[in-house]
């Protein structure tokens, strides 16, 4: 059972960039601490980070087939990417959106999110512990 | 460690209310649920519903002192109530927001959280389950 | 066949509260001019009124498995609680929703519904008259 | 005492359109339980159709003098006329505006009523009933 | 002469709440202060708490007949609560809005208060220094 | 030189229709002081009202070819009447836009002009003179 | 297989109206190549032409029970007709929307259809061509 | 009887500014037609021009008392003064509004006029021969 | 400890203009109780009044280094001049807004004031008083 | 003469995805039927599909010089890309847009078409034909 | 070669006023510096500030016949006079708007400049160097 | 020190594209001026250009470490990446934003930038000239 957990833009720079608002941890970090609690839960967990919106469609994409969900940060993209939507609703899988910072305590254009319509839910404000979170409610999607 | 879980109005009709949206666990039983998983986190977990917006204001007051965390569902006054959002504000404890239902998929008023920016995160979506993943957010933000 | 009819805040200053813009007739004598007609109706008729969002959302649950359709005037809830809206849905009987004055006609925040989406229909501005023509619409509605 | 019905575009069609949305009765058949309720109130009915916004004009003038009441589904021309709306509040004749769907359950430019702000009151939900019961709305007006 | 000095959500926990937007001094403390300021005035000064919009409304009545004035502090249900409004106009008191902190400086939906057009003038931004303020106005306009 | 006055719906109950809006003078009695009017300026003068959109298209068409300018009150349909305004591009004459009341102090719906962009000017709020200076206009754009 | 070919204001005007925009064939000439193409499509192609909304309304109205499709050009009234939308839902034919120019590149108010959800499909800025593509794409749709 | 015409920022500029808009006329030029004009209505007429809202305010000011009417070409300050408009309405004269373009074919900021629903009408798009036709407006409002 | 008092457009006329909104004291009679209250106080009182928005900046600018607190008065300019809102911070002295009549019971442009967020606190309804509870509020300030 | 045909996001997946809402062909099967009509059209056709926003820019760009005309269907990117919009007017071909369902019966963020301006023409909701359509309209633009 | 730099409200408190937003350079100082870069340039500049937007138009009207072009920092009028806007445009001559800080980083109200269209270019954000930056720009406008 | 230029899409064809809005010079020979003006500043320069939102998040990324500075141009990404703008904030590097034409006077959804609120400051309109005075920009920032 194979979770792609796809990540948007400026994600790779995680760690170093405003610490303040995303946590001290690393995408591989976060990825490692994934992959344990995917071993727990049953699942194998695949991470995907590109700044490309096109990649990232792609990447969504490939999970048809080969995945069973999806968690997807779609970062900056969150706001104004109606080409990931899509892409979400058209490979089918139960998708579990992710963001690192509490979105809706932040600038207003980050209120609104053009992808969240295509998932199951939405997780949001807890840092890295967010992914955990994802793959939890994951688990218990597939299980249900 | 208490937690306290605030359920707003009409959440006394789980179950039995549009299950299509809301699925078919009672109130009852999600509490009997995060009360299992409260032990498993070394978390005492207290459920409190009410319809009245006073009442769960009084509620979230009531936290101020005794708990250390509050999990927050307040259903239909995410979207009107400012005074919620002045509660958790003042008791300055972590809060987590919790909706059933995927809030982003459905009307437009739904949408939109008064309540949110004051919550440390929002997890949507997962039914019953988010109960338990919030209480697990709550465990990790306690813990850092 | 019970007719639950709802009466939302400061309507229990009828008869005193801006004759002009709402009349000179008392909730009281309006509950007795609905309940003669519902004894011609054979509908038996039972009034509630608070002041409070809570109390009539509690109010609405009620009437599940009691009453055969509910009769309600939200007043000023009308336009700010969803909690209503969420209540009259949930309970998923036959509602009318009744305004005295022409809602259409008055301040531009008037205008707007939340709560009348979720019933069968709405009369609005003709007085205490509204009442007797919804429990009118109701026999209709339970005929059909 | 006549009271002119006033029916906008496309009622022609009742009972043929969309009988989910409309019902199955035909404006004839609506005429007909009118004109019947309209001898028990000692209320003479005139009903008319038009598809034309500047017919339906000229028939709300052609009501002064005549008349003592209109009842009006202006159907469409709702949420556009401003002419209708002229007309209504030239002719000074109470007015009662009906809608046989609920309008503030359906698409967001059928909730704005231009017309309603110069009627005394709007029936809106209940199908033909509500011509039934705009016209004892008229009653209790002119006998008021 | 009685003055109603009506206190919204939250104001119980003043003094302790964000002191740095809403003052050190507690509600008891500014009742105090209030009342030692009507006794100079000649005005009587009752103080009411509450976090529920039904109990405020209540409160808002209960001044009909046995009060000269009221002052309000609706708090956040300055921007959510016609209920509120309504009250106020049905009484019929000359009423005075006090807000602790500047409402015009702080978050937009706070510049907007659906329960001033009811009162004869606002007054925000001077903190418990306020509701003294509120004090004179009272007393002028019942000279005047 | 004829010039086109073309008079939209509700105009042929002038001086019976609100007058206090309107003024006391009948759409004939306007004719006749424009039609002397046009005699000291050499204009002929015709009359035109309708209150169908359909009519008054056919009117503004009708002028292309046999008038050297068109005056128009298009009434109600200045604000929906994207049909009137291209019939007045289309003809390519010199219009002039005329109202009888001061469209800019009335509701906020009648601020609005769909029409005028497509005529030279605009003459508002001089009662039935404002027939009589829109021939000046006239006048002086056919001798500019 | 009848195809009913409705336009709307103004459109009679044309090759003489703003050639610029809408090209030098008159609506006559059009009409004859689009029954030249529906020789070869196997369609019998009638066109109808008014500057009156009621009209239009009831020519759709009258394409039920004789016609297999329709083809419509409302012009201006494809931003305000409400009554010409439920005209096109309430008959239930297949309907395909035509403009001369393309409406996305002209006034803010022209690129919204009201129309346009009552039909299957829109083709907009081709000229006189957009005509017998609309034919060709009726041609298709009966096929299918 | 004097006619005070008050003229806003940049009409000082009047022939050389952007002639294509505003004409060859200047605002000397303008005066004397004016002036020739008032002599055969019997007005008196004088003019005032400034760059400065203030003087502006002043001057409509300076009207109470020795005029009998306004005329006022707000220019810019028509699209942004609320202190003109106070200005206006506190003199109490009857003032005419004034604009040599047709100020609703151009940018949308310029179709709302804050000054206009002090005034008793508005006359745009003529040139200067909008100045005199507003004298005549001024000499039919005094003789009404 | 000198307070100046800045006073906008038209507040000249008080006492003549529209005494029904503004009340029958003239300016100078608000300046003799002002600084009557003054002596009171402890306060020197300085009025200043103009009709020019750069006039007001400048009195603003005059009081840095002269005086220890602002009362202001900006009546139109309150709602469009982000140049006295800019004075007011620039000079960093406490200020209090203050306005006649109850500007969010009047025209919906009046209900915003881009001056506020730049003061203290706004006191608004209570006529002549108003300025009056304003040295009240700015003794308060300093005091504090 | 060649004539490329761009293809945005996700339309690879045509066939497979969503078929109710885009019909059963795959992006592969409509290039055939395309080819197969250039034929009879005198025109080349070459398909290129991409998923990313820049890649759709580079193709529309590299049609300069060498296609005569674009038809190209933007998917996603058409309400968010001003990107592709620049890169389409940059070239200066006649372009032609596609839409395989009619985006103005869908989602509200769907009925904005930021692409469409820089245009000839558009041709939306009839699914595969569509592109056939194109051609045709291509094949008429290139031969006026 | 005259360049006339014009700088608005409160830019005379410079080095005083808020220095974090505008740095520590007085007015003083920035017209030496750029009097300095003007020789260098071959540009004679001349510096005005006012307070008042009259006295701004005035200068901007002055520059014509006498300077070769305009460099403006219309502060706080940049969001609300149109009067400069029009004054810019009546001159004709090449303008260069200033901004000291980064208005797009500030209030949503900052956002929006009305007068930066009637200017050739904008720079802002760059402190007292965006006056030698908008000379710099002056000589290459001036020379190309 | 280095400099990076990072250039949007379809700045690839400047020199071909639409001269009338972007000049005659090609992005090379701006790279030729701007380097040699960086020899003068004692700044190395480096120019990027791609159609890609990812490829531009990927370069403004690549300068952390390496770069002292950056200069975007994000064209049409401006008004539509929010990623763009995290990448900028994210590098924390001074950097300024060009553009050629200016982007106030042009269509509304070039007014609002989402990445100036990232930059330290923008300069618009001076053609390729602007991207010198970005350099001299960078040179004052970095010597401050």
């Amino acid at each position: 059972m194979l979770v792609l957990v796809v990540n948007g833009p400026n994600l790779n720079l995680l760690g170093r960039r405003e610490p303040g608002h995303y946590g001290l941890a690393t995408l591989g970090e976060i990825e490692l601490r994934a992959k344990a609690l995917g071993l727990d839960l049953g699942l194998e967990v695949e991470f995907f980070q590109s700044n490309s919106e096109g990649a990232l469609v792609d990447a969504v994409q490939s999970a048809a087939g080969r995945a069973a969900a999806i968690v997807i940060n779609p970062a900056a993209y969150t706001h104004t990417s109606v080409a990931l939507r899509d892409a979400i609703a058209a490979v089918g899988l139960p998708a579990v959106e992710v963001h690192l910072s509490n979105i809706h305590a932040r600038e207003d254009f980050r209120h609104t999110s053009l992808t969240a319509p295509a998932c199951r839910g939405v997780i949001a404000g807890f840092g890295a512990e967010g992914y955990l979170l994802a793959l939890r409610a994951v688990a218990a999607l597939l299980a249900s």
